[in-house]
C-alpha cells in the first residue's frame, strides 16, 4: 500500500472544511440510510452471512442479471485483492497513471507487472490528452498500429484499467473498449467502474460483461452512496470467473451493517438523489476556472473529478519557481481547511500533480480563491 | 471455507429462540455500544484510516505495549489470512481439531499443512480426555517423548492452536506452553486467544508473548463483546512479526464503524460486563445436564462452550439407532427453534459430533429439555 490515499482526514484532527481530496461526492443526503442502520443496530450482535449470498441476489436483481455472476466484497478494494490472488502469478498490464492498489495487489500476489504509460501518460504530463485522443494499448506493441489482437508473448492474462480512471477522469470510447476485448479472448479485462456512475458517457453494462465472458468490473457502492466507512463493493462477470474470485474470499468478509446497507440501498436504488447533469456541469465550472489561473494546468475530464498540475512560473524578478503538490496541500489544509489530494505517488505522475473532486458550488468556490491566494 | 460455520440464523430465517451454535455469549448488554455507534453514524461518511492507527494506539495502551505490536483487523479471520500470506509457502502444523480456517488460510497460501490429532483427537473420540492430559505435541515427535525442541526436518515455520480450543474448550496448561515456545524458537507460534476472556486459567499475556519473539496472539473483539456484525479482531507479537503482517494487509481494511466501536470499547473496557465465574459455573451445570442423559457425551471444557457426541443407543429391541448431529440441528431449529453447532466439519470428528456455547440459565434449559425431548 502506498502511503498518502485520499481523504486523509485523521492527519488533520478533521478541522477540515471541504474535502476534495477523495473521489467521493459529499454533497448526498445519507439521512434515510444512516437511519435505517441505527434501526438496525442489532445486525451487529450476530455473524453476517459467511457468503453474502442474499446481498449478491438484490445486486443481481438490480443489474437483471445471475446471482451466480455477482461477488459482494468489503469494499472495491478487497475485489481488486482478490482478484490479483485468484490469478495468482499471472502477467498483468495495467493502464497507468491510475490507482495503485492494482499494482500493489498484482505485485503482492506474485503477478509480473507492466504498466502501459503510453500514450496517455505522456499525454497527460504534456498536457496534450483531448478527449478523442485515447487509445487503448495493451501489451508491448505500438499503441497506435492497427492491430487489435495481441503477440503471443505480450499477451497478459489480466488488463487492467479504470474507467472513469482515476485520477484523471478519462472514459475510454465504449466502442474501442468492446472491440479490445473481442479481439484479446485469452485476456481477462479487469474494469474498475467505481466511478461509473458519475459520468454521461457510455460504459459497458454488467448483462455485456458478463457475456464477453473475459471481463471483470468492479464497483463500487462507497462511491455511488458516498459511505467509504462501510467498506462494500462488488464484481460481476461470467459465472466461471465469478466462482473462481469467491473461491478465495474469505468467510465473513463484508460486514453485517454493509449487508444492510447494500440490501437498503439495493431495494430503494433512489436513495439519497444526485442531480448528475449539475454536478458534472459544476465540475466543468471548476476546471475552466482553476485552469484560467496562471500556473495552474487542469487535465480534460469526463467525470466529476480531475487532475491538475502546477505549472512553473516565472516571477518579476525572472526567478522561476514551481510549487509541489505537497506543499498546496499542507497551505490548504491549515490556512483553509481545505483537503485535497496530492497526486504525486501515482506513477508516471510527478511532485506538481494533484487530484481535486467537485463538491458543491460554495465549496468549489472556497478551493478556488484559496489556490489563487496560494499562486500569490 | 467450509459450508457449515455456526451461527447461521440466515438458512432458518431468524426464526430463532435461542442460539448456541457460534461460541459467542449473547447475554451481552450492548446497549451503550450500540447507542454510541447510532450518534456515530457519520463515520460511514469518511473513509476509515487506512491503516486503523489511532485504534491500535489504543489497543496498545489497553494491553500496556508499544502499538507497533499491535495490528488491527477485520475479524481474527482477517489476522489468520493475512499471517498465512505473509508466511507463504510456510510448513505449518495446526493442534487438530479446531477451527477450520487455519487449514483453509493455509492452504489458499500455498503452505503444506500438517495435523497434529495425536493425543488430543484420540482422546475426543475415545471421550478419554481429561483436564490434566493434553500433551503439546509439535512436528512429528511422540508427543509422549520428554524430548522438546523439533528435530530440523519436522519442524513447522508456524506452529497454530487455539487457546481455550474451538470446538472443545480445553485449555492448555500455561508453564507447558511456555516451555514449548522457549525449546522451539525458530517456530512461530500463532495462538488464537479469541476466546481468551472466556476461562479463568492462565494463559500467556501481550508482553509475555512479546518478550518471547516467536508468538502470534490472535485477539478477538466480536467474542468478548458479542459484536460478531461487526468484525474486529488483532493481531499482538514483537515488533518484526507485526510488521511482516502489516505490510500484506489491504488498505482500509477495518470498516470505520468498527474502529469506532474498538476505540469506544479500548476506552470503556467495563462496557458489557459479564459474571464470568457464573457464566462457568452454568456452563459446567449444562454440561452436567446433558451428560446425565442417556446417549450424550459431552467433552470437559475450561470455558463455556463444549463439545458433545450422540452415542449409539440400544432400543428394547435390541437395536441400535446413533442420531446424527446434522439431524438434532434440524430437529432443534424446526421444533424448538433452537440453533445448534453441527461439528461434524472440524478435521477429525464425527457425524455425532455437536458443539453448544452456554447461554442464559433459561436458554439452557430450554436446550436440555429440547434435546432429552430428541433422545426419547
Amino acid at each position: 500500500m502506498i502511503v498518502g490515499h485520499g481523504d486523509d482526514l485523521w492527519r488533520f484532527g478533521r478541522a477540515i472544511v471541504a474535502n476534495f481530496s477523495s473521489n467521493v461526492y459529499g454533497g448526498v443526503d445519507l439521512t434515510a440510510l444512516k437511519e435505517h442502520l441505527s434501526h438496525h443496530m442489532e445486525a451487529i450482535s450476530h455473524y453476517p452471512e459467511p457468503e453474502p449470498y442474499t446481498l449478491e441476489k438484490a445486486l443481481a436483481a438490480l443489474h437483471g442479471i445471475d446471482p451466480e455472476c455477482v461477488c459482494a466484497t468489503s469494499g472495491a478494494t478487497e475485489a481488486i485483492y482478490l482478484i490479483a490472488l485468484a490469478w495468482r502469478g499471472a502477467r498483468s498490464t495495467i493502464l497507468q497513471p491510475t490507482f495503485s492498489e492494482y499494482a500493489d495487489a498484482c505485485r503482492l500476489h506474485g503477478h509480473s507487472v507492466a504498466g502501459i504509460t503510453e500514450p496517455l501518460c505522456q499525454a497527460v504530463r504534456n498536457g496534450t490528452l483531448t478527449g478523442g485522443d485515447e487509445t487503448l494499448a495493451i501489451g508491448n506493441e505500438s499503441p497506435a498500429g492497427g492491430d487489435e489482437t495481441l503477440a503471443g508473448s505480450d499477451r497478459p492474462d489480466l488488463f487492467w484499467l479504470c474507467n472513469p480512471n482515476n485520477p484523471d477522469g478519462r472514459v475510454i470510447p465504449k466502442g474501442q473498449l468492446k472491440a479490445r476485448i473481442a479481439s484479446n479472448p485469452d485476456t481477462i479485462f479487469v474494469i474498475d467502474q467505481s466511478y461509473g456512475f458519475f459520468t454521461e458517457d457510455p460504459l459497458l453494462t454488467p448483462t455485456e460483461a458478463i457475456a464477453a465472458g473475459n471481463v471483470l468490473q468492479l464497483h463500487s457502492m462507497t462511491k455511488r452512496y458516498a459511505m467509504p466507512g462501510l467498506r462494500l463493493g462488488y464484481v460481476t462477470g461470467a459465472r466461471a470467473l465469478i466462482e473462481r474470485i469467491r473461491n478465495v474470499r474469505m468467510p465473513w468478509s463484508v460486514n453485517a451493517l454493509a449487508i444492510e446497507a447494500g440490501l437498503y440501498l439495493a431495494n430503494n436504488p433512489d436513495t439519497a438523489p444526485i442531480d448528475k447533469p449539475a454536478l458534472l456541469k459544476e465540475a466543468q465550472r471548476l476546471r475552466n476556472a482553476l485552469g484560467s489561473l496562471p500556473g495552474i494546468r487542469v487535465e480534460p475530464t469526463r467525470t466529476h473529478f480531475m487532475l491538475c498540475h502546477l505549472e512553473p512560473v516565472t516571477d518579476a524578478d525572472q526567478q522561476t519557481r514551481q510549487g509541489t503538490a505537497a506543499s498546496l496541500k499542507q497551505y490548504l489544509a491549515r490556512e483553509h481547511g481545505l483537503l485535497i489530494r496530492d497526486a504525486s505517488n501515482f506513477e508516471g505522475l510527478t511532485a506538481g500533480h494533484f487530484r481535486i473532486a467537485a463538491q458543491t458550488p460554495k465549496e468549489n468556490d472556497l478551493l478556488i480563491n484559496a489556490i489563487r491566494e496560494y499562486l500569490k
